[in-house]
């Protein structure tokens, strides 16, 4: 028979799983003899099962529980509900995963009308008594039964008030106990019926709750952003009150082990005397600094820090306490990991290591390789921000702070930019065209899309500022404003942007730059030892590209030869080149091109000197590069001597109805094999022309899109022979790869057949997940909003890998694909491989590398060294 | 060490696939002792070799040539090359499959300058060896050194004209030396060299032609339209010419042992005298009708007439026959299974079934399924099309014969149709607004889209004409014309479509009624006899339902609900559901459509008694359902008491960038569920009611466009309590079942847990080859026909199921599916489920059931038959 509640002395931190972080904990902290008030653990298991009963706690549960409290009393020699010797209990939550303040908590359980006076006189302390029944009724009615909290802290300031005072440590035990009475009544009004009597009512009511509060929006959200399932479900521990508010030498406080915003090893904290729990947080009596503690009680404040310092060792990791001193004598309440700002991450990572506590493997495990991004991107300075002016939240597609003015036009803020003004980008979504004008801007905002729509991916892979998706903007381009917050921007108003968050504000905020600590590079080096894949960086230019480099990235995973056609000095060209009408003018116009796209390969071949670059077909629909506006269809029609309805007929006819899924990646070649031709010429020979530069090329030519392998044999026949004779006539010896972006589901489904005609395989994760799953990245923002609020999907699938199913036909393709072909290269080039997740997934399918934007290389480094450890390869 | 030529001795019937069928037909018709001319055969894999080398034959495969030539010399006592004794051969195609007129063929080979004076001496008829001669040349300027076959035509026109002859016969000696002469003169001209005089490299160069016209377009699109792989190759076959060209009692005819166009068991046939093989074809004599060699030759005739009764029982089919006349000497030249019209291959099976020939097994897989297609649908009477005026070709999307009057709107069809007008709906593309049109027109055109595009599956969902995608007509809805073979067409003008074909054609065309013969159902009986799977039929009224319950299906496999809401008295309920601000609006919007859907649902119901009805929940994006025109939106707007703008921007605000990808399917019923409780209420309302009135209801309720379990956990959680609740206050004993479309790669990936939520799967292929190949089946049509002419696919992969790929995701889904459910329901309802070679696939799967238009039922019931009897299930 499945056991479902744990008392304290039986439990483990091994036990997180079953027990909740919090409950294995106390349980781990008994064991090592640590002053903990004991009690019992009914496990994540009873929370799964309360759901899949329909939301109620079976009656062999319940019997566990009533057993335990039994238990409970025997060891106390205490009675629950007995006003004797009353024994009072919290009931707090603890989930698998830590989410601070997601779910709920009740203190103080076990009051009723009649203990409330045992207590009294037990305590000989009146004002104790009825301020603890006062806070139970209240943390009861608002957690337990939804009478809303305003009600009762309404009644408490009325009471104040009329008293004239501000401090509740001013209110008489007169005043405490009418207020408990008042509140009583508050419970009864809203509720229909009386406070209930019985504690064993209260106990299971309040189980409830917290079972409950596991589904509560915030928690959803929470559990959404940090990618935590729901089917964890969380624990319920129910503990013996000890109390802080019983008089002058009672008290209550939180600390951290080392300082959370600088990792420095100094004991950081704040406390209270005669006070609870939540009188620290609610921030209506300033708290003190731990340090006071050691002025005010010395004796207690070293023997808190030896625990911590006890439980630091312990636990290898800066802790976070919650302690209570009842009547002089000190308890531990609850020990956990810290959360750290990243550069305290780093700090406390590496001073551990050295202070002997932790190994490198263990350092370099406990950091939160998300965290690191923070370290990449100019912030906003603090004070400003305090400031600031907040108009709209969006979705954080891109990290970063940006201030600028408002543009509506990527020509507008390419050429304010040129003037030296600094510009946000601010549309309702963006396109392939928009791209001069997103590089120029300082940030980007748009009305709609997702985190993997365009102006998010290309955001993130310029590593430009960008809040996507703002539902809460809205652009009128005719009139050249923006509404927000009930307010009208107009254009050349300054807005910025916190990219981190998906904060807008009005204004200009001050930024402070990025740095990095010599933890960092440290760390980085730890890290570097330890991971199995290499780390490479999509970059499109030479810029990006040393970026990557002085990031770490050991080559290029992807560089998108699409985005160098935008350049408006190219445009026209690569434009010439759509309209034509036959091969040659098609062929004259690619020879335009052909000279720049080659001088952009051989920056990007100098930078990356010996490391491998990874170079992708022209991938977009050709009518993305087309002019949409009668204005520019008209003077693009002139620059190319055409009637205007001719090119606008071309132009609709390129229109597709689905055009993810339409003439797009390698069908782009097989229809007009005069561009792979081209691109081949440009990247080999920047190649050659590298190589005579003593520059060693490693250049791998990627084939976006496919879907048979008779398309990449064809293919393969445009390419090799152009690019055999280059090499054949430049006498140099250059060795170059030509492979796949593997991201259809077919592709997935015959990587047998592909590999034989491929080099390599890039999984292509963001089209192999839309395709996968039959959902547009671009239309897919209010399906998952809708998804997400219905607890039909935890997490984005575009921003973490879908292992189940994504995954699933990535692991076919690489087992079949290496059956075929032992030595196929295997990599990553989707969004996902900047996803520690995801990173940690590539690591079980033994991938030669993930690639993701610059910025995001130091984290692609710590979580590859951390999923080599916690899946070593077996080599 | 492989053996690359096989002596006609060497072979028998059953290495079809080395030999091809000819090949193997003449080793099978040496080994029964038929006067076969001998020979031998270069196989296949030489063929395939021949590729695989680069197009060149390998000096082992020419050695093992020779040698045979050398066996073949022996064997005749004749030598190739000489004068005095002459071996001369033909160098024909013959593939595994037959693909007739589709590749080369060269007679008289080893004829040269001396060579055939010493035919002429040795024949004593210089006629006869220069008639040779110059055909010989001709052919193998023509097929080997592509020399066009009009300059040598030319040249015989000029020299008859000039001797003032029409027929070749009256042509003299000394006339077919010069024509050989001028002949050799214009091979000379145009190839620069000298007519080949060397026998051995006529005969080189023409097995190299063989080989080579394999690849050749007409070829290429034969395999491409009857789903034969490129891999198979051709083999060729090297056989001593016999001449039916040697005089008076020589000559040559092709004859079938039945009646090919109506099955009658009777000699069927032509021949000429004094002629070789081309001249029956090429229709300058006119040959005689094979009952007249009867009168002219009886022995000869009743030798023939026994070696093909012979062939047909060995064979156990019709057989087509090749033969020629030597100097009174009967040779059969070839056999093989004569090609017949549908209603003749149904007579012939039933027939031999009757004379004891066939089992009905054997019958049954004697019969190609597609072939009924043409049994089930109106036809232009011949007489009629003969003289027809063809102005556009498109592609054969539905089948079927129709003639009306030109409309360029589907509101105008609907109108012009309920006035009695018969009309062809002709549009660019159509979308689900155009339903009422479609459904009212005779016909439909449309000048883009593949065979999936939208027009193409309704139509033949509807069993109506549709000639799609046709690039030749352009239309001007402005103007309302079409321009087509450089003519203007206007609305209102009579024009007439194929859809069996694609062909177009100005005017007005008689038809006549298809009808189902006693052998018809004579074979639809013993196919349901032997078949495993059921046959269901999509259907969307009571009227479609009793069409395929007529036809022979044994439910409805899907039913999509969406048609039902285009009916002009129910789309205005709809699109106020659509643009609904809240639930309620939404709800009332509903309300008023449930009696409607409910009626529908209770037609089918009653056709369908005991039969199971699969209804789809509405899947199509909502804003296919809104107007796009501003007269139409103000027209709504109006009616809905709305602002213009504030409707226009609630349109714009549905349209997504790819739709296909996007709000559509469960996710519609994810948002929106009342839309899902409606519907649940029609459907079990209609059940109901039916089961009250003691219909025997069984309906299954199928979930579009599931991705993940937990969409189709939460659609039961709306659908199963509403359902269960009228189930239970009604009163009546009812079951029904909540199962999903299966057409996500990424839920065929998650089957197991997609299968404990649902009762059944119905494989979408549409969707799922869409998403699986990441190809959009609207605007695929250009991108088809590159990759036909690149030879990139052989097939369409929205026509027959790609086993490779889209076939895995379906294996991978039934395995895991049947193993977390064993019970699970199996069937397919996408536009494969017609497609016999789908069928047959069906079948490996274990599929329980194939569901298909209603006109294709008969198709998909004989399939199934076949597919059962080649690979039986082993219950």
């Amino acid at each position: 028979m499945t056991k479902y509640v744990y008392m304290f002395s039986e439990g483990n931190a091994n036990m997180r799983d079953l027990l909740g972080g919090k409950g294995a904990n106390l349980a781990e902290m008994t064991g090592m003899g640590l002053p903990v008030p004991q009690g019992f653990t009914i496990t994540t298991e009873a929370c799964n099962r309360y759901y899949d009963e329909g939301r109620v706690i079976s009656e062999e549960i319940k019997q566990e529980i009533v057993d335990a409290m039994r238990e409970e009393e025997e060891r106390t020699d205490k009675v629950f509900g007995d006003p004797e010797k009353p024994l009072l209990v919290s009931v707090r939550s603890g989930s698998r995963a830590s989410m601070p303040g997601m779910m709920d908590t009740v203190l103080n359980l076990g009051l009723n009308d009649e203990v409330v006076e045992g207590l009294a006189k037990l305590t000989d302390n009146e004002r104790f008594a009825y301020d603890s029944y006062r806070r139970f009724i209240m943390m009861f009615g608002d957690v337990v039964m939804e009478v809303h909290k305003d009600l009762f802290e309404d009644e408490l300031g009325r009471i104040k008030a009329e008293k004239g005072i501000v401090d509740d440590l001013d209110l008489s035990a007169e005043d405490m106990k009418r207020v408990a009475a008042n509140f009583k009544a508050i419970y009864e009004r809203e509720k229909g019926e009386a406070f209930p009597q019985d504690p064993m009512v209260q106990l299971m009511e309040s189980i409830e709750a917290v079972f409950r509060s596991w589904n509560n929006p915030r928690a959803l959200f929470y559990r959404q952003m940090n990618n935590i399932p729901s089917a964890w479900g969380t624990a319920v521990n129910v503990q013996e009150m000890v109390y802080g508010n019983m008089g002058e030498t009672s008290g209550t406080g939180v600390a951290f082990t080392r300082d959370p915003a600088t990792g420095e090893n100094v004991l950081y904290g704040e406390y209270l005397m005669n006070a609870q729990g939540e009188d620290v947080v609610a921030g209506t009596r300033t708290p003190f600094p731990i340090s006071h503690l050691q002025e005010q009680f010395p004796e207690i404040y070293e023997e808190f820090k030896k625990y911590g310092d006890e439980l630091e060792v312990h636990y290898g990791d800066m802790q976070d306490l919650e302690f209570t001193i009842e009547n002089g004598k000190l308890f531990v309440l609850q020990t956990r990991s810290g959360k750290r700002t990243a550069s305290a991450a780093l700090k406390v990572a590496v001073d551990m290591v050295a202070e002997g506590i932790l190994s490198r493997e263990e350092a370099i495990l406990h950091i939160d390789p998300s965290q690191l991004d923070a370290l990449m991107h100019p912030m906003f300075e603090d004070k400003a921000l305090a400031a600031a002016d907040q108009i709209a939240k969006g979705l954080p597609a891109s990290p970063g702070a940006a201030s600028g003015k408002i543009v509506f036009s990527a020509d507008q803020a390419f050429e304010l930019a040129k003037e030296g003004e600094k510009v946000i980008l601010v549309r309702d979504e963006t396109s392939a065209e928009d791209i001069h004008g997103m590089s120029a801007a300082e940030g980007i905002l748009t009305a709609r899309g997702g985190m993997t729509s365009h102006a998010a991916v290309v955001a993130r892979g310029m590593g430009k500022c960008c809040v996507a998706g703002s539902s809460e903007i809205s652009i009128d381009y005719a009139k050249g404003t923006m509404k927000a917050d009930g307010r009208t921007f107009n254009a050349g108003d300054w807005i910025s942007l916190n990219g981190s968050t998906g904060t807008v504000y009005a204004g200009q905020i001050a930024t402070k730059e990025a740095e990095q600590s010599d933890d960092f590079v440290t760390v980085m080096e730890w890290a570097d030892e330890f991971r199995e894949m290499d780390v490479r960086a999509n970059a499109d230019s030479g810029h990006d590209a040393q970026v990557a480099l002085n990031l770490g990235a050991q080559g290029i995973g992807l560089t998108r030869t699409e985005h160098m056609f935008f350049d408006p000095a190219r445009i026209f060209s690569f434009r010439k080149m759509i309209v034509a009408k036959d091969e040659e003018t098609r062929r004259n116009a690619l020879e335009a091109i052909l000279p720049d796209q080659q001088q952009d390969f051989l920056e990007i071949f100098r930078v990356m000197d010996g490391n491998p670059v990874v170079i992708r077909l022209l991938d977009p629909p050709l009518h993305e590069f087309l002019p949409q506006e009668e204005a520019e269809v008209r003077e693009l029609a002139t620059n190319l001597n055409m009637e205007y309805d001719e090119l606008k007929s071309i132009i609709s006819g390129l229109s597709e109805l689905n055009p993810m899924l339409g003439h797009r990646g390698c069908r782009l070649a097989i229809s007009y094999p005069e561009i792979a031709e081209m691109q081949t010429k440009a990247i080999i020979g920047a190649a050659i022309e590298a190589t005579k530069e003593g520059v060693r090329v490693i250049p791998e030519i990627m084939v976006p899109l496919v879907s048979d392998v008779k398309e990449l044999e064809y293919l393969n026949g445009v390419i090799k022979p152009v690019a055999d004779k280059m090499i054949a006539e430049s006498g140099v010896q250059l060795a170059y790869m030509v492979g796949t972006m593997l991201e259809i589901p077919r592709a997935a489904m015959t990587s047998d057949e592909i590999a034989l005609e491929a080099d390599f395989f890039s999984f292509g994760t963001n089209d192999l997940t839309q395709m996968g799953y039959g959902l547009s990245r671009d239309d897919a923002g209010p399906i998952l909003d809708t998804y997400y609020e219905k607890g039909i999907f935890e997490a984005d699938p575009t921003a973490h890998i879908d292992r189940a199913g994504i995954g699933r036909l990535m692991r076919i393709s690489c087992e079949d694909g290496r059956r075929a072909r032992p030595d196929l290269e295997l990599g990553i080039c989707g969004e996902h491989g900047g996803d520690p997740y995801s990173v940690e997934f590539c690591q079980m399918l033994k991938l030669d590398y993930v690639s993701c934007s610059p910025y995001r290389v130091p984290i692609a480094r710590l979580a590859a060294a951390q999923a080599a450890l916690r899946y070593p390869r077996n080599k």
